[in-house]
């Protein structure tokens, strides 16, 4: 609940119209894409500039108010679900590209520009936004900064964190700073910028950010390599990368995807192979096409069935699309889908793919595994119905043995998504005491009333297990 | 001083042949490379696992003993100078590349590794290590982690930052924990593995490090060119970027720097003219001879009077060592050598060149200016005599005016070097009181009886000025 006398200050900041407590209005921001997270948040703010924003938090810290920043509700960690109440802020009125820098290759934005819209900015000009998020048409920047949103780029032009420069950040106590600039190298004190990339609105909030970008490629080709056995699938991306190739995109779908994509999408994707890679390399045309060649031989020899090359970019944009579209179509199969993004290294996809199949079968439960193979980055998703008790458990142990056998392998229990609310439990796994302590001492430090997105990242419990010695 | 008692548990634990606290072993360890910075430590201990550091952690916690971590002490900002005694820790012991591993692009190694070892050993596996301080030859890995290092290279590839994918650090309290691992993509929490890079070792001790290999360029080629005119080839470096080439190298030296250079490599760099830019390009032979065909048209188009691509590698390789030299040939000018890296947008390179050679001709000091062009990171150089207390008072009143303008330009006190001691009072020039706040609370949390590496970052005074509006 907000204090009257709180509200009425909150009001005198951003201007009735920009704050709404209606029930209507606070049920449409009471939850996001994350499954089986619902709470409603007392009230829900839009500010106009850094300035609404930094006396927000100021009341807020005065009545212990909670901040949730929320971009387009996209995440798939419940990192923008209100669990503890307070105000949602919203940043549909701080939604602008403020410069493109041709000379410094910057773009300076606002947290609530939409990914594409940025990505389409600075395409006009020749230059490129790498991250790209499957979300990408509807997420924000702010949203991709504040949860480091990975995608489909991630192998060869890492994820948001690397196009980040600088922050501008309001902080808990109402302070505004500024971190980084349009500057290659900066060693002035702690590396707050990317403390402050993925750290999912619990340090402070975001209102500005300085990007880096780079030329655009000059050319792009794509190519399907199928395959009737998943592990020679995972074999191909492990030789791909020790043969030193580095390709833009190294998709990964099995059949049980393949097949509610493809009849989803309807672009013609085959759907009696046991697994595809989705390869794609860009570059100056002689580079492309010589890394094409030779991805497509190590393919074949590790008993792809078919290397077939995109004949058009509209063929390989179906193709992207209908990668892209994997959640949405497989979220039609079930009222309820799971999506998880266990991560291993890259060396031991082929064991995780394996170990995967091994434990739906054992809990029998349904699931289907894509994702970023050359990040090691998988989306094993499981579509499942939430009323159904008895399946819903075996879900929950299903994935809490992939997170185990992820952390076994040397891997995370979350490669892109975020811990948000739905992995707090687990982080411990992957920490240890010791790691989570240290964040929970920084945390304390810059957000000491814990007003920041409380209820996110650190858990009130942890899953009890036996520690995997590294 | 450390109590007897302190020094007997710390000796049980290292074993006496690595406790050493004799005069002549404490004065070789109470200085860097850095001038006017000297004190010395009360012992200097050579661990040998990392047991053995968390040990010392406590034993230092415990008995509030600074810990000063060193690699080969080649920083530039007193950075391992036991500023308030304390025992300095040296990683002779800890020196072992421990993996490379091809199929994930890793290496994992201890803090005391030789940057060039390392660069050595994957380059015998066909892999790239980029981050490439000038210092290079003797700096350790650790060192370079902990004052972030950059290099000739940060331009296209990045600064050590973008190499290191985890770490194993020892905490204040003797907790030892492990961030990050051999994942691409990572985000169980804050990025802890960042912000403990460039962190100088206040924040924790590094005992082992998990880095991000990239596959070896198949070619290289290195060009000059030579200029009449300082602000044309500051112009011709933002033409070049502005033009989508992102070369490997892109490097600036001024005419006083290249006569003391080539006095001191004798390898006929030109000394007649005002500036030189020297150029690479790394990657596919056709895209390498397409950038340096494109790079030396643009030079041309700015009026280089001469360009010219180097006839062999070894006349490439004689090129970028009296290039990286630059320090050493300008230290045998005078006693003393101030060496700065105040970093501009790479837009405001020749705003900032010209300032430089009016704020030298204001204060009447000989400042030599060379440096990362392409990063806008400057290494404005000036040669002095220490006990010349006029000169000295000008030099200062000098650098002051350098970081002032960088600032003011969009700029920052340091790209490479760090703050250590010697910056720590100008650091709030750059963040504002609010910033300097923000990285004081994790200080204080993770380290709250400030033992490790005192007296670094944060100044105990900071030299007023009136702020500068962003």
């Amino acid at each position: 609940m907000i204090p009257n006398e709180a509200k009425k200050r909150l009001i005198e900041v951003v201007g009735a119209e920009n704050y709404d407590d209606t029930k209507a209005g606070r049920l449409v921001y009471s939850y996001d894409a994350t499954p089986q997270f619902q709470s409603l948040p007392d009230a829900v703010i839009a500010p106009r500039n850094t300035q609404e924003v930094a006396e927000i938090a100021k009341i807020c810290n005065e009545y212990r108010i909670p901040i949730v920043p929320r971009g387009s509700g996209t995440n798939l960690c419940a990192g923008t679900c209100p669990v503890e109440g307070g105000v949602v802020l919203l940043f549909k009125h701080m939604n602008r590209i403020l410069e493109i820098d041709e000379e410094n290759l910057t773009a300076t934005v606002q947290p609530g520009v939409v990914t594409l819209d940025l990505m389409k900015a600075v395409e006009e000009k020749g230059l490129f936004y790498p991250p790209d998020p499957s979300s990408m048409k509807i997420s924000t920047i702010g949203g991709n900064i504040n949860e480091n949103s990975g995608g489909l780029r991630g192998l060869k032009y890492g994820v948001t964190r690397d196009y980040v420069l600088g922050l501008e950040v309001v902080l808990a106590n109402g302070d505004v700073i500024r971190t980084g600039g349009k500057l290659a190298k900066d060693v002035a004190g702690y590396d707050l910028t990317r403390l402050f990339v993925g750290s999912e609105g619990t340090l402070g909030i975001i209102t500005e950010a300085t990007l880096k970008l780079i030329p655009m490629p000059e050319t792009k080709q794509t190519m399907l390599a199928l395959y009737q056995d998943l592990e020679a699938a995972a074999r191909s991306v492990s030789k791909i990368i020790a043969n030193k190739i580095i390709p833009a995109t190294l998709e990964f779908l099995d059949q049980p995807t393949l097949e509610v994509v493809e009849d989803y999408a309807r672009i013609g994707l085959p759907t009696d192979v046991k697994a595809v890679l989705l390869i794609e390399q860009d570059g100056p045309k002689e580079v492309v096409e010589r890394d094409m060649k030779k991805m497509a031989d190590i393919c074949r020899s590790e008993q792809a069935v078919s290397v077939q090359l995109a004949r058009s970019e509209e063929e390989a944009e179906a193709l992207r699309t209908a990668r892209r579209s994997a959640l949405s179509a497989l979220a039609r199969l079930k009222p309820t889908t799971i999506l998880e993004d266990a991560t291993v290294p890259r060396s031991e996809i082929a064991k995780m793919v394996k170990a995967i199949n091994e434990i739906a079968a054992k809990y029998q439960v349904k699931i289907c595994t894509f994702g970023h193979a050359g990040d090691g980055n998988l989306h094993p998703t499981c579509p499942t119905d939430a009323r159904d008790r008895d399946e819903m458990e075996r879900v929950e142990k299903a994935f809490e043995e992939i997170f185990s056998k992820a952390i076994e392998l040397g891997g995370t229990i979350t490669g892109e998504h975020g811990v948000g609310a739905m992995k707090a439990p687990y982080l411990e796994w992957k920490l240890g005491p010791a790691g989570i302590a240290a964040m929970k001492a920084i945390k304390q430090a810059l957000d000491p009333n814990n007003i920041m997105n409380p209820g996110k990242v650190f858990a009130k419990s942890t899953r009890k297990r036996v520690v995997v010695t590294r």
